[in-house]
């Protein structure tokens, strides 16, 4: 169903509707900022050996990362290891700062995919994640976004060339998604269209020229992306 | 003297003058990004006993932290101590990808003033700097754009209240302008309007509630802030 301008507010439907296979879906918005949490799963902490943090860690991925569905993740020459983290995504609905936990769901739009590309080894080498995480294409976002979902406990699956690789649920959440809103807007003004990723489960692994991976989160669907070396 | 629109390519200019004690200046720029380069000058990595990256550092300061010349940088309460970080500003005048370091001049509109306020306790305590260095106010911009200028040797000179806290001048920069331009568009697309700041000398300090710093970068001018609680 084709909406006349952005999402939100009450957005106006044209009443056009298009078959989806019609449509090259591109990604559901283009965030000012997307904020993300580190260590965020307690056994995606472990699997490379770090604690899980008392206060949400959190990172900024340039807008620049953004892609949308189908769209190629390019892996740079030279960077080593590249892998790909599957994330809830929280999407912003309205300028805000400082919101309680009590009052989160009124800042959200809704929910949608996304896949924290990494570059494992620029991450240990550099220390602080701009580069590692900040490469363009590394911050693949969608389907769409899904503007009526209870969040709390969906199940997060990646799949590298169809072998399950990631499943997760989001209640394991450390921090949750509303002290995440909590703690990010007491940070920083959030606008309308900023992305806070919440963080990824266990089975995080390296993506490989020629290959596909999708990350489905249960009652959002399903994002996929193939990967290419430039 | 007034220009028409934005200040990329040929701007247009009104005729009209206005007098410099008349106006309230703004950030010159509201840009997509600002990307940060920790420990980018020798003696201000030892001053907290770091190394000097072999790669520029690259950190991502949220946009929602670029507030223009006398605008209080507002300190949080609870977050403990707050730094002041002078620095030169590029930014960038045209979309560009992997710049050469020779080509660098022809990706730069000019140079500003930069202040990178860091909360120093947070930066150590969560590791990854995106909450430390991403409140709102935390990236003063100012207090104008300087277009023709050959920033390789300058004096960078920071005061709190009068007191001059930071003597450097930029030919100290570990990686050059030209050299940050090649590989900071080596990750990642720069727009019109985006910002590089090239790290900070030694000598930076805390700021406390109702003090007043300046950053003066030689042929550009001085950004001055007052500092507020909140």
């Amino acid at each position: 169903m084709e909406i006349a301008e952005h999402p939100f507010g009450n957005p106006n439907f044209t009443g056009k509707r298009w078959p989806l296979a019609d449509v090259r879906l591109l990604a559901p918005i283009l965030p000012s900022k997307v904020i993300a949490v580190g260590r965020n799963y307690a056994k995606h902490a472990a699997e490379f050996g770090n604690e899980v943090p008392k206060d949400p860690m959190l990172f900024i991925k340039p807008s620049t990362t953004v892609i949308g569905p189908n769209a190629p993740i390019r892996r740079p020459r030279g960077v080593g290891r590249v892998d790909f983290e599957g994330e809830l995504a929280i999407v912003i609905g309205q300028p805000v700062k400082n919101v309680p936990a009590a009052r989160a769901a009124s800042a959200i739009l809704g929910y949608t995919v996304a896949n924290d590309v990494s570059a494992r080894d620029l991450q240990k080498s550099d220390g602080q994640w701009g580069r590692a995480k900040g490469f363009d294409t590394f911050c693949p976002l969608g389907p769409w976004i899904e503007t009526s979902l209870d969040a709390g406990d969906l199940a997060l699956k990646s799949e590298v060339d169809g072998v399950l690789k990631q499943d997760g649920r989001t209640s394991d959440l450390v921090h949750k998604i509303p002290e995440l809103v909590e703690f990010v807007s007491g940070v920083m003004t959030l606008l309308p269209g900023d992305v806070i990723l919440t963080g990824t489960p266990e089975g995080v692994g390296p993506i490989e020229d020629g290959q596909s991976v999708s990350i489905t989160v249960e009652g959002i669907g399903t994002l996929t992306n193939p990967v290419q070396d430039i």
